[in-house]
């Protein structure tokens, strides 16, 4: 199911400055930042700045952005969390799971096993600070 | 961890031809055939002709084929297992879980909750074959 896009989604207000987040990384047409009910240490989001709800709406172009971006984030959360591997998925529509309608990929080191609940329990910031910072360090 | 390219893994014999898959997508950067081990029914795996095996590794044109075909595969997934979702995923590394050393994507319908073990039970080949069939015929 395609929604229609919501400019007031958390992600949109993010995007707009209007509230903060804890980046890892920015571009032109993305930005990486901690997720702050993370599923396990080091769980970073990628978003493109297009506004688009699913895979099924987002251009090409940003299709790539934020795949050059999970590469770079990826690769750095690798070596800050100190993992031989990493894990990238992506949820399409509320049944499977989106609890924000823009577009992201979670990212996060080592496999997809003893994961917390999906965006139930809110982590502490300085923690997620910490983390992050160890991330920026490895880009 | 990166590891060498091996030209002998499963997916580039699927590649070369030399052995089969139940192929629901092909064009000239890219492949997506059913997981013959699917974690849920309608599991099906999009991956790059490019030899690479993880992200890391992966050409940024190939990252674009994939995610094009990824795309394109998820809907019809999408339509054809009645999902109102899909969710992707791909890991990097055996760390993470990663089975087979060649790039790829999973995509399947709905939440990725439920799912079976990944790359542990064999499915009935006849019954790949009918799923394949509704995929292909939305595409």
């Amino acid at each position: 199911m395609n929604f229609e896009y919501d400019n007031d989604n958390i992600f949109a207000k993010i995007l707009r400055g209007e509230i903060p987040c804890i980046k890892v990384f920015e571009d032109e047409h993305t930005l990486a930042f901690m997720d702050i009910m993370p599923q396990k240490p080091g769980h970073t989001l990628v978003i493109p700045k297009e506004s688009a709800t699913t895979i099924y709406d987002l251009s090409d172009e940003a299709c790539l952005s934020c795949m050059k971006t999970v590469k770079i984030v990826g690769k750095a959360i690798e070596k800050a969390m100190q993992s031989e591997g990493s894990t990238i998925f992506q949820l399409n529509g509320v049944f499977a799971g989106q609890s924000v309608p823009h577009f992201h990929f979670h990212v996060f080191p080592g496999p997809p096993v003893d994961l917390k609940d999906h965006a139930v329990e809110l982590e502490d910031v300085e923690k997620l600070k910490l983390i992050a910072n160890k991330i920026v360090a490895c880009i």
